[in-house]
C-alpha cells in the first residue's frame, strides 16, 4: 500500500489533547499520509478547527466518537493517543481489523507485565505486550519497520536512553551511579483541567514532582538494563518548567576510567551516524530546549568533570515531538516502508 | 530560471538577526530555493549553526562579510534584513547586478521621498522609490510579480492594512475615527543589545512605546490612503508583549452605517477569496496570537458594537513570519512566478 | 474600637482564590489588623498555609465554611471575595451582625438595580445598593469613612476611572469619543478550573475577549457619567496578557481643544495632590505594569496627538492590589479611620 | 547607634543593577534604616526613581558617583553591589573611615585565598579574607553579630549549604556522592547587555551552563567541607529558568544508613529551630520556587528513595532576596543588634 505514490490513510484517536493536536499538525501535511479519522470524547462532532483554530484551513475533518468501527473504516494506521488502561482496551480491536497501530500511552512500553502492573495497572494483554514493540528508532529500526504494534516511548525516557545509550553500549559508567535530573515544558501535562496546570500556578515558578515516584522510571530502567545487559536502577526527578514546549535532562554517572570529552563525543556521533534526528554538540556545548522546537530533534552534549570523575551528559528535546507525536511519525514512516525522515523535516523555531 | 525544477538561488543579507534566522528557517526548506549565501557583520567566517544551534543540520553555509560581490555571485534573489539606511546603500548595487531584492528594511516602503525622510531619513535613490512596489501580495499581487524591487511592509501595517482593507474599501467607516491599539511580541526589536530587551525588563511586564510617535504610522496612513481615496490619519499606538512571537492589532472606526457582524464578515471573506494566507473567523470569534504561531497566516475577526456605532476589528500575525520573512518569501514566490504558498505552507504550531 | 493600639478583627470570605490569599498577605502583615476568619467552601478544616505553602509561618489559621456565624462571632469587618450573586445573599446576613463589609465582586457597586440587572442578574437588594459606597477612595473618600458597606471597584474600572477622571472634570474631552483598550494578566481571572486559563494556553498567546460585552463597561459608564454630569457610552475591549499580575489600560479621546501635555499633566497631579497611591509620570513617559507589581500604586502617563487631536492616557496598575485586594484594605482603612496607606506601603517588586 | 530610634544611615554602592534596585525596595522600608546614598557609575546625578520608575514616592535620593568618601560621609553602613575585584578595591577604603560593609560580591566570601585566586583573580587583601565573616546566618549569626565585614553569599551557595547542612551535620551521607542540580531565574544574571540574556533567548528556553565549571562551585565546597570537618568535592550544574525571580536546588546523595523522611525531617527542623528564614516542609512535599517571591524565606522538602539508598533534598529561595539583597540586609540587621527579622517580614507574593 505504500508504493511510489500510495497515501497511508491515518486515524488520530484521542485527538482533542496537545498531542493529539500535535498529531495533526504533523500529519496533515506529510507528503504520503491522508489524514481521514480523528476521535474526541469530548467534541464529537465538531470541527477540528472549530476546536482548535490554528488548524482552520488546514483540515476540514470533524471529530467522531472513538468508535473502533468507525477508525477503523478507511484507515491503515491509528494513532492512539488516548490515556493509558483506555488504550489498551480499545488497541486490540484496531489490530484485530487489521490496522497497524503507534500508542502513544504506557500501555505497549513494557516487555514485562509485572513491571507494568507494579507502576501502572494490572494488564489485561499480556500477549500484545510481547508483540509490541518499543518504538525509539535510534536503537530498534528493524523491529519497528516489521512491527503491527509500536509503544512509543515517553517524553522523559527518550531524553533519557538517548542522552545514555552510548554510554552503557560502551561500558564508560558505572550504572549504579546515574541520576537523572530532568525538567519539562507544561505541554507534557496534557490539556486535562487540574489546578496546578492554571497559568497562574505554572508561571515564574519552577518545582520538583513526584520525586523517586515518576512512572517513567522503570520504563527507562527496563531500556537501559536492555543496552547494558544487566539490571540498572536509577534516580530520576523530574521538574516543571514554565514555558510550554521542551524538555532538558541533565543526566550524572561515574565513568568507570577517565575519559576525553572528545573521545566519548566521538563514540556518541559514531553510534546515531544512521540517526537522522540525533544531534551530537561540539565540546563544551550544552543544547538548550529552544534549539528544538517544534522539530524532531534531540541535542545531546556532553563534559567530563575530572574533578569528580564523573560525566554529565545534556539531552534536549521538544517534548511534543520527539518525545510524543513527531516520534509516532517517525515510527509509522518506518512500519510503512517511508523514508524515515519524511513529513518531519521541520526546522526548529527560533526564536 | 523558474521551469519546472531549477532552483532560485537567494542570498540572506544581514542574516545573524531573528528575521534573518527566520529567513533562513524558510528558505532552506523551501522546495524551489537554494540559500547560497548568508551575510553577517557581526559574524563573517562562523557557521549558520555555530551562530543559531537551532540550524545544526539543517545548513552548513558560513556567514560572509555582506560585500556585494560576494553576495551577487550565484544569487538570484536578496532578501536584504538589514537596518534601514544601511539597506539603502547597498540594495541599489543589487539590483545594478541584475538581482531581485526583497527589502525587509522600511527603505524602499514609501512612495513619497518626502514622507520617508519625515519619519526617518533623507533618502538617496528617490528613483528606486518610485519602481519599489509595496509587497503585500493580498493588494498588489499582480505588480510584485513583475516587480524587480519590493519594498517588503512592516509587521504593524501587514496586520493593520489587512484588517482594515475591506472596511475601507467597501467605505463602511469614517475614516478619521480610526484607532489602531496593537501588541507585539518581543522578537519584533530584534537582536540588538539594548537595556529594554532584557528578559527581567520584558517579562511579567506590558507596556505602550513611541506613543503617537512610532515610525509604522505614515507607512499604514500610505496605505490606508491609498485604498481609500483620500489622505487619512489614524491614531497607532503599540505596546510590547511578555512574548516571543506574535503581532495583534485591535482597530477601532465609526461605522458610516449600521451593519451587521455577517454582512461585514461576507465582504471580508469575498475580499479575501483569492488570499491563501488570510483566514477569517466566524461571527463572535476574535483570533488569538497563538493560532497563527510559526504560520504565514493573518487571522481576522470583527464585532460591531451596537451601543457606539462603532466597528472593532482583531487581526492576529506571527510578526517573524506573516509581519516579515514569511511574507518576504511570499513576494519571492510571486516575484519568480512560483506558486503564492511554495515553502509557506506551515500548520502553526500550538501549543 | 480604633484607638491606638487596637485591633481591626477582619474575616475574608472566599479565602482560596486569587484576591483571598492576597487579602491574606495584606491583612496578615497589617499592623492594626488580626485576621481572625478566613472561609473555603472547597477547602474547609485545613491549614491555609497547607492550601497556600507562601503562608506557611504567615498564618496558622484554618479555613472555616462560609458559614455567617462563625464569620461573625469575633470579626468588626468582613472581606467578601465570593462570586457575584453568592455575595448579594451573604453580605446583608454580616451588615445585620453589625459587621462592615468591603464587597469586591459586582454586587454593590451599582447605584442603578436596572443596569446591574441588565448584565448581570436581578438584584435582590436594591434597599442596600443605595446604601452602598463606591469604594474608590480618590473620588470617594468622604463617603467611605462613613460607610457601613463599600462595594470595591473593579480591575478595569479602577484602571480606566483613575486614567480618565481629571480630564472629565476639566471637560477636556469630548465624552462620546472614548474608547479604552485595556490589558490584564491572567491573575484576573481566577483560580477556576477552565480550559482558556490552563498554561498552555495563555502562555505565548494574546488575544482579545468579550469584545464589545464585558461587564466591567456598564460600571466604568456609571461613573464616568457621574464625574461629567451626564451619561457617557464608551467603547472598551480587554484582552489577556501571558503574566500573572499586572493591567494596563490605553485609552483615548478626541481633545475639545487642543492643550499641552505639560498643562494636563499638572491638572492630574493636582487632582491626585491628596491621593497617595496614584503617581503621574513625567511627560513623555508612560507606565508599564512592572513598575507596580505588588503595590497598590495607579500609575498614569499621558501624551497630545497633535496630529489627531487625540489624548492618549496610559494607566497601570496590580490588578490583585489596587485593582482588588489592596483598594479594599484602602478602603477598610478609612471605614476604621486608620491612615490610609496603612498596612499598604510595600515598595513595587521590580523586577 | 542603634539603640531605640535611632537609625542606621545605609549606602548602597552599585545601586542600578537588580540586587542594587532590591537593596533600595528593601532598605527604604526597613523601620530602622536611613538610606543615605546610592552610587552608579552608569547613572550620576540621576534620580533613582527615574531610572527605575517602581521607586517614584518611595525615594528621592539621586545616584552618586561611586566616590569612598561621598559613600562614607554620613553611612554606618555599606552595602556592596559592585562585581568582584572592583569590590576588593572598595570595601577597604571603607573600613578604614569606619563604616560596616555587607559585601554582595565573591571578593570576602572566602577563607583561602588561593581558592579564591584559583577560581577568580588574585587576592590583594588576605588579610581581610582573614577577618571578613561568611554571612549566612543560620550557620554563623554570632560571628556575625561582631563582624565589621560580611561577605554576602552567592545565592546557589546559599541554596544548597541551607539544604545540606543539616544531613552533614548529622552525618547522614557520604559527602563524596553529592550532586547539585541547581535551577536559577534570570535576574541572577543582574542587568549587563549581553546576548544570552535577551529576552528572546531566555524565554521558551531552558539550558544548563557552566557545566561542572561555575564559580561558586569552590564556595559551597568550602562551606560544606566547614560543616562536615573533611574536605567535600561536590557536581554542581547551574541551569538557566524562563523566570525573572526564585532558585531551586535538587540535591542528590547516598545515604550511609537507612532513614525515614520523617526522621530527617525532624532533624532540619531542630536544625532551624531558631532559624526565622528557614521553613521545613512537611513530608512528601517539595518547594516551588513561587511559595518564596520577595519573600527572605529558603523553604525546604526532602525525600528518601528506598529503591536507591539515596536522599533527595529540594531547596527553593527566591535569588534576589535571601540569594542577595534580603540577607544583606539580615546580616547588617545582626551587626547592628537589631531583631533578625526587621524589615524582612514580607510575605511571598503568590501568585
Amino acid at each position: 500500500m505504500t508504493e511510489q505514490g500510495t497515501m497511508v490513510h491515518a486515524a488520530v484517536v484521542g485527538g482533542s489533547g496537545y498531542t493529539g493536536v500535535e498529531l495533526v499538525r504533523l500529519l496533515s501535511r506529510h507528503p504520503r499520509v491522508r489524514l481521514v479519522c480523528a476521535t474526541s470524547r469530548q467534541y464529537p462532532g465538531r470541527g477540528l478547527s472549530e476546536v482548535f483554530p490554528s488548524l482552520q484551513g488546514i483540515t476540514d475533518l470533524r471529530f467522531s466518537e472513538p468508535d473502533p468501527r468507525e477508525i477503523c473504516r478507511n484507515a491503515h494506521v491509528a494513532f492512539s493517543a488516548l490515556p493509558h488502561v483506555t488504550s489498551m482496551e480499545l488497541v486490540p480491536r484496531l489490530l484485530d481489523e487489521g490496522l497497524k497501530v503507534v500508542d502513544l500511552s504506557a500501555d505497549f512500553r513494557f516487555r514485562d507485565a509485572k513491571a507494568y502492573a507494579e507502576w501502572y495497572h494490572p494488564h489485561t494483554r499480556p500477549d500484545l505486550l510481547a508483540e509490541a514493540v518499543y518504538g525509539l528508532p535510534e536503537l530498534y529500526a528493524e523491529s519497528i519497520r516489521g512491527a503491527r504494534l509500536v509503544g512509543n516511548p515517553g517524553c522523559y525516557p527518550t531524553s533519557v536512553i538517548l542522552g545514555l545509550a552510548p554510554l552503557l553500549h560502551h561500558r564508560r559508567i558505572d550504572p549504579a551511579t546515574i541520576i537523572v535530573d530532568a525538567k519539562s515544558g507544561a505541554s507534557g501535562a496534557g490539556r486535562g483541567l487540574v489546578l496546578p496546570m492554571l497559568f497562574c500556578e505554572v508561571n515564574e515558578a519552577f518545582k520538583a514532582y513526584k520525586v523517586a515516584a515518576h512512572r517513567h522510571t522503570p520504563e527507562m530502567e527496563q531500556e537501559l538494563s536492555r543496552i547494558h545487559g544487566n539490571p540498572i536502577v536509577i534516580s530520576f526527578t523530574p521538574h516543571l518548567v514554565p514555558m510550554t514546549r521542551g524538555m532538558l535532562s541533565t543526566i550524572y554517572a561515574r565513568l568507570l576510567s577517565a575519559a576525553e570529552d572528545e573521545v566519548l563525543l566521538s563514540e556518541y556521533r559514531a553510534f546515531y551516524r544512521n540517526a537522522p534526528f540525533v544531534r551530537v554538540a561540539p565540546a563544551d556545548q550544552f543544547p538548550g530546549t529552544s534549539q528544538v522546537t517544534g522539530s524532531n530533534y534531540c541535542d545531546i552534549g556532553l563534559k567530563v568533570d575530572p574533578r569528580t570523575g564523573r560525566v554529565i551528559v545534556v539531552s534536549a528535546i521538544d517534548n511534543l515531538v520527539k518525545g510524543a507525536s513527531g516520534q509516532a511519525v517517525q515510527n509509522m514512516n518506518l512500519m510503512f516502508d517511508l523514508p524515515e525522515t519524511l513529513g518531519l523535516d521541520h526546522a526548529p523555531l527560533f526564536p
